[in-house]
């Protein structure tokens, strides 16, 4: 079966819009035995009739991205209807479900609106949980030229990530998969996550004892504070390969989930009945935004301070002023005592604090931008436990650093108890 | 001119990795009036031939990028320098700089990085400053089919990022200029950010007059309660342009800039000189990470509380226990309580407060999933302004909306203040 995907969006050619359907889409068919053999990205507008015929003879299926919402420039619906010769009929169930969710939302529905609501004679609607645009799928039908030849497959998705997502997940791959049956080698994939490790160490770790598994796919990918393997393979060497990996790292293997270091943090949390607060200042609140990510999190967090300013520091969490005027508000003695202070202030199992210039200015020679204190502490260890980390990175991924450290620290602390 | 770009790359289909040359090369040609009409995405090997076959005819320019490294899979030059009949030679300016670089990290050089400095007859070496691979500019040469026919002009880049970019900035960028001269209108690109409105809307409201203003390409892109309307036009389009959309929507047009919703509020604040504190319960302290991811938000915003359970609701901010029992922790009462709470604490000109249903549980039918109240109070206003949305979508977009609304509502106040 051989797959192309079409992502239309002028956007995606203007340095507007970073093209994060390809990776996603690349990612999600490969346990179906499905790779992209080829990606084009194409401006909206009337080109994508001439790139769907290109792909006639070539590909069993296509995947389209785009040009399904309700402005002019929208137009893959019509023209895709058009090139296939399909009259355009309104689905009173598509109307309806869109009607519903202007109405949550207090709007009304426009003509515009209206034309999303208009399928393809044939086609089968895949559902829109998060947008008004619902997805289509088209079996293939005769085209014009060549005579006698057939469209591939086509899978026509929104362009907005968040609406297109759940659909591949929840009506997409199953549509795939079946259309697959047989005729491609379905494995599993898995990612291990590791945390606060080097993807070059990881890999030649790993890679030696991992291949040796026989037919497997194997994978890296380095996010901010964790290293991801992806392995492809049976189920018996995914079990296998866990084993691997957990013995390999038994500090820093964290997880086989979707899911990043806050959920196996709140995780442990709850499995401990244990509670956590949270005292930040150059993360701004990231960290706390990070746990209650979580559902469920209202169970473990119950309170966070983000104590930007000295003054903030000194009423809320009850830094001394002496400490902050002698060793200043980036120091380990101040964060040691921000952390006292959360867990006195909110009466948590634990708590976290993390202090430290995020940049682009405030450093020192002795302290340069990137440096952060994490500190945590806990009613069963008083005494708080300060790590030092620098990550001269810009301010985005220093906050990403510094809260996945945090969240570390007191994982390492965590599993421990459990 | 015509301009297509190939990026090739296994790992970009399979999800390893994100194409973020596109979306650079997209930028960095706009200025010059040129625009990436296709891009085609290729996995690495011998079907880089058969992509370039096909723009022929079709292109003036085609940018290759990746598959000039030393590995086994490079083999973008050969195949290109087959194709085009080039025989290649020993380029000894570029095995010298090759040797130069590898000693600088005390290596050898080996006979796979000895074929980077294989130059195909007629090409021009395009330096590379972080890397041993140079890129390569051919010039139209006359291809086997159709007959008669030349390629496009040739621009071959190495794969990696870091090496990408500056030879785009100081070798493509020069060359490409010199090509274009007199052929190409610049143009100017501009992003008209509007809060809290539906892409319908905007595009029903402004389309009219924008596309009045004559030659100009206009594009929407939805975000979580924010609408882009992308211009690309001359100055004078762009400054009438601002004026349509400003007098269209004065209350939802806030910026022409790259930045969201928070800079502008920071920068109202900064140059009010005035602060802002935050009460956060279901937006968990991304309220807070937004303000914070702005340099210098420090000067506005001395602290933040996130009261995820009543017991901090009523600590930290002081929130009656009464209101808390007779209204719910979601309530415009409460909500009231929680502002006007944050503003005593922290003294500042303004508080923000957000309580709701972020879910997937906790939803009941007279406040489902995704109810939120935002409260704003002031020491100008000390009677909050509270005002209640319904954004029933999944957790991490719920935070975004109420997060966008919150800054919003506070933006609304701060306009007519400056």
């Amino acid at each position: 079966m051989r797959l192309e995907v079409i992502n239309t969006g002028t956007e995606l050619l203007l340095g507007n819009t970073l093209n994060t359907h390809l990776a996603f889409l690349g990612e999600s068919l490969l346990p179906l035995g499905l790779r992209i053999a080829r990606q084009l990205t194409i401006p909206d507008g009337a080109i994508i009739g001439e790139a769907i015929l290109e792909t006639i003879g070539r590909a069993d299926i296509v995947i389209v991205t785009g040009g399904l919402g309700p402005t002019s420039d929208d137009i893959t619906r019509d023209l895709i209807a058009a090139l296939l010769g399909l009259p355009l009929d309104l689905d009173p169930a598509v109307e309806a479900a869109i009607k519903d969710r202007l109405a949550h939302h207090q709007r009304e529905m426009s003509p515009a609106t209206r034309r999303q609501a208009m399928v393809p004679a044939g086609a089968t609607v895949l559902k829109n949980a998060f947008g008004t645009a619902p997805g289509l799928y088209l079996p293939p039908l005769p085209v014009p030229s060549p005579p006698h030849s057939l469209s591939p497959h086509l899978i026509l998705l929104p362009g907005p990530p968040r609406e297109l997502r759940p659909m591949v997940r929840d009506e997409v791959l199953p549509l795939l998969r079946s259309l697959c049956q047989g005729r491609t080698a379905i494995r599993e994939m898995r990612n291990f996550r590791l945390a606060n490790l080097g993807e070059t160490q990881v890999a030649a770790t790993l890679e030696p004892s991992l291949l040796s598994l026989g037919d497997v796919e194997l994978g890296y990918c380095a996010r901010a504070g964790e290293v991801i393997v992806r392995l492809l393979g049976t189920p018996a060497q995914l079990a296998a390969a866990e084993t691997i990996v957990s013995a390999a790292f038994p500090a820093h293997y964290f997880s086989s989930s979707e899911h990043p270091l806050e959920f196996t943090v709140v995780d442990l949390l709850a499995r401990l009945g244990q509670t956590i607060t949270t005292a930040e200042s150059c993360t701004g609140g990231f960290l706390a935004h990070r746990l209650t990510n979580v559902p469920g999190a209202s169970a473990v967090f119950p309170q966070g301070l983000i104590t930007y300013a000295n003054q903030a520091k000194s009423d809320l969490l009850g830094v001394p002023q002496i400490l902050l005027d002698q060793h200043g508000a980036v120091s380990p003695e101040v964060c040691a005592a921000m952390a006292q202070g959360a867990l006195r202030a909110a009466h948590t199992d634990h708590a976290l604090a993390v202090t430290g210039i995020a940049g682009p200015s405030g450093g020192s020679p002795a302290k340069p931008v990137g440096t952060v204190f994490i500190g945590l502490a806990s009613q069963a260890h008083p005494e708080p436990l300060v790590e030092r980390f620098l990550f001269p990175v810009e301010r985005e991924t220093f906050k990403q650093l510094a809260a996945q450290s945090a969240l570390d620290l007191l994982r390492r602390r965590l599993i421990r108890m459990v």
